[in-house]
């Protein structure tokens, strides 16, 4: 009996295994088009790929929701599974019972009404009108409430929206961490702008052609551990990182040739998630339990690389003179001192995406709020630009000459992302813990990198974070490695502590 | 009554075009995964990729063979449809016949068998030694037969093997055709080989990079009407045209910085193929009707272009100076009538791929006739190699030294392609009888060459063979434009007339 019983458990795995190996494939495969369209597809192809990719997510939510899935998923659950199989079942629970709850017709009306909306966002911004784009906000906003009320296990519908894209994250559990961020980045940024110390801000610009920063930018992320032969750099209008399986990850920049720090701290930012997927078990490939855990921890891992390691004093001093060689006529009469002051200069500004480490979780607050808002109906549309641009004064000294420059500004909301732009500072939050707990156990960490030895780093957050896939979540992980749990303390430590150096502060 | 049934048959072919259209975007998808394969992915991605492949291949095979797909082209069979709906039924049942009739053990055995064979064959021709690869071309050969017997209607196998690339091929419509030119050829071959009028075989090389050769293609193949907002030129190792859809087609070359022919040539074949993909019917993308006939006739496209307009005389009087513009150190003091000849030298050789026009029919002849005789089980394959090296010596004169230059230099028979062989010289044919056509609709066209104008070539292509997309067979195509059934005579009267003047012959 015993016998039989067992045999019929591993059969049962073996079909959850190939179940989970097929949505896996097709997942990689829908990725591949998506980055053959970034990099590669001639304009003509457009209307095809948008069918393919059609074609692909019907047949993908067919697999995930099919019968055979459910009962394999109930089944399984009633048995004593081993650590990485229990994993495994409980995210494939979590990814079918998102995809069977929201009944077709919403999901349906949903992707219209995106594509719709980001035609309409695109004119609006263009125009910098928000009137294009608001009734398209106000029905996306309608539908993504009615997919939260599906979704959602507590009364917060917004909870829905964080836990899409930072699983078990919650406005109660993420208020209090910007609570305290806000007011004393506000505090920072504002000491920062008095100092009468502030870097010479010209000192990036120059003349760097592609060429040159692509060899260096090539040296440097091998260094840093990138695997050439599972990945690859390109250029693409919007920089990202596109894992499709442990074997091929692919990343790309964009370059300024008047700006070498556009495309330097692009390609360091997006190595560091390619090293993450780099990373994951190739084994276990097609196994729920082995992918990332979140978009916050997916950005600790760009963003330790980028900024904790990237913007840091030992790694300019082994770098630097790589780049004077590289960029003699920008870099050969610069002080190291004075080119660090420069890659760390903070200032406030009106676009996220050029914003520095200081301002840039001020930037993120804002739009939480106002999405929270808009999810508690305690905000109208209507009044959104208004509340965007007051917000902007009150935090960052700044008031947008225009929509474009300020609420119109991101693509999101048309996408209908909402509860994302929180995974960015949390992504930084986690990196500085980590990096933090990564300097106490390597003690000479430092010496390392400004010896251009960064493998050692690599190994330790393979150890930590890498090989665990989704075992524990950002909150478990956090506490596992660092034995506390996400906070802003080690963040505010962090950035006290260097910009009272570089703008001699007090 | 009459309306309801009008209504269920619209419906019908609702469902009918949806399905087709599925089945369309699952192939172009594989497309874009092959092509990615070929050009782009780095070598870690392999073992995921395949797995990618097959997920995709059994999807698409359970799509085709599914029963619903089948009732419906049981229903639509009864009823009157336009032209172009029952050019697709009959195509669709084709394909529906074909993945129906061969059982799926047979498939999958193939498959397996074919993917060790390539192996085996790889290592074999490594070591030039046919024992390693011949047990696994016994199994393949056995196999395809066993495939044979499920598809064929009449009551030779090896037709089944003909259809496959070529529908409606067959030996008995080939061996004429084969059987009059096999003689033809080696006495012209033997006749150029005496001439005394040898020309200057080192002509052609010299120092070419890689960017100018590109810049050169580009604009000859720009003046061809290669629609680069529906296209791409890239690198690969082996030069391929692929088209995911007419909005998308993409080719690529390999380049030799020592003979800039081997580019030149790649890139001119490999577009002739790409117009073809670029002309069919954008808006009727997913029907079976509009898709390329045979493998025969976009052969005929490439070779058409690459044969009869690039390596004419009036094509290279327009870009011979501009070739001199790019590389006057190679050519500035070359008469274009020794280019001309240079690059339409005839020399029997060991390697088909690398044959000239003349002998390039001889080598396919000698391979069909071993398949053939295969087939038939009139030959043993102890005995292949003798074969192959009997026949290159009665054929062409040589005798090769290896196997790796002899019976092993082809991975076709590892891969299971019998029968695929002859649509490289049917396609030479067909352009042969297309070109003799344009001449006549178009008087001076060969005027408009010498000018290096080419579009209304191209557009005569695009109304009589492109729009047509599978309408006709091969040969009702080649009736319907030239007024003959495909044939040699055309082909031996162009290449007499030709290689008479270039090695004055007589």
């Amino acid at each position: 009996m015993e016998a039989i019983r067992n045999q019929q458990i591993d059969e049962a795995l073996r079909t959850f295994r190939d179940l989970n190996r097929e949505l896996a494939d097709l997942r990689s495969i829908a990725s591949t088009l998506n980055w053959d369209q970034e990099t590669t597809m001639p304009p003509a192809g457009t209307p095809f790929r948008a069918n393919q990719d059609a074609t692909l997510a019907t047949l993908y939510h067919q697999k995930l929701t099919s019968p055979q899935y459910g009962a394999i998923l109930e089944q399984l659950e009633e048995e004593e599974l081993d650590e990485w199989n229990r994993v495994s079942l409980r995210e494939a629970r979590r990814a079918y019972d998102k995809a069977t709850r929201v009944p077709e017709a919403l999901v349906g009306e949903l992707a219209e009404t995106c594509s719709m909306a980001y035609e309409a966002w695109v004119e609006a911004r263009q125009k910098s009108d928000l009137a294009h784009f608001s009734p398209w906000l106000e029905k996306i906003i309608h539908l993504k409430r009615q997919q939260a009320h599906c979704l959602v296990e507590g009364d917060v519908p917004y909870d829905a929206m964080l836990d899409e894209y930072e699983p078990k994250m919650t406005v109660a559990r993420l208020d209090p961490l910007l609570d305290t961020l806000r007011p004393l980045l506000t505090e920072l940024v504002e000491r920062i702008r008095l100092s009468p110390h502030q870097p010479d801000k010209g000192l990036l610009r120059g003349r760097f052609t592609q060429e040159r920063q692509l060899e260096l930018g090539t040296t440097v992320i091998t260094a840093m551990g990138f695997d050439w032969k599972a990945g690859r750099l390109d250029v693409s209008p919007h920089p990202f990182c596109c894992g499709l399986n442990p074997g091929d990850v692919r990343i790309t920049t964009r370059y300024s040739e008047e700006d070498f720090s556009v495309g330097f701290f692009g390609i360091v930012h997006e190595a560091g998630h390619a090293l993450y997927e780099q990373g994951l078990q190739a084994e276990r490939f097609g196994e729920p339990a082995c992918e990332t855990i979140s978009l916050g921890v997916h950005e600790s891992q760009s963003r330790l690389w980028e900024i904790f390691v990237g913007r840091s004093r030992p790694f300019w001093e082994y770098w630097f003179p790589r780049l004077i060689d590289a960029f003699p006529e920008s870099f050969a009469s610069v002080a190291l001192e004075d080119f660090l002051h420069a890659v760390n200069q903070v200032e406030p500004s009106l676009i996220r995406v050029d914003a520095d480490e200081v301002t840039y979780g001020l930037h993120v607050i804002l739009r939480y709020e106002i999405e929270k808002a808009l999810f508690e109906d305690s905000l109208e549309i209507r009044d959104v630009e208004g509340v965007w641009n007051q917000k902007m004064e009150e935090y960052l000294g700044l008031t947008p000459p225009d929509a474009a420059r300020g609420v119109l500004q991101d693509v999101h909301w048309s996408h209908g992302l909402f509860g994302y732009f929180p995974t960015y500072l949390l992504g930084t939050l986690y990196a500085s813990q980590l990096f933090q707990q990564a300097r106490e156990d390597i003690p000479d960490l430092e010496t390392q990198i400004a010896r251009g030895e960064m493998l050692q780093l690599l190994e330790w957050l393979r150890q930590k974070v890498h090989r665990h896939g989704k075992r524990y979540s950002a909150d478990e992980l956090l506490r596992q490695v660092t034995g506390r749990a996400p906070d802003a303390a080690c963040f505010l430590e962090y950035l006290n502590r260097k910009y009272s150096e570089l703008y001699r502060l007090e």
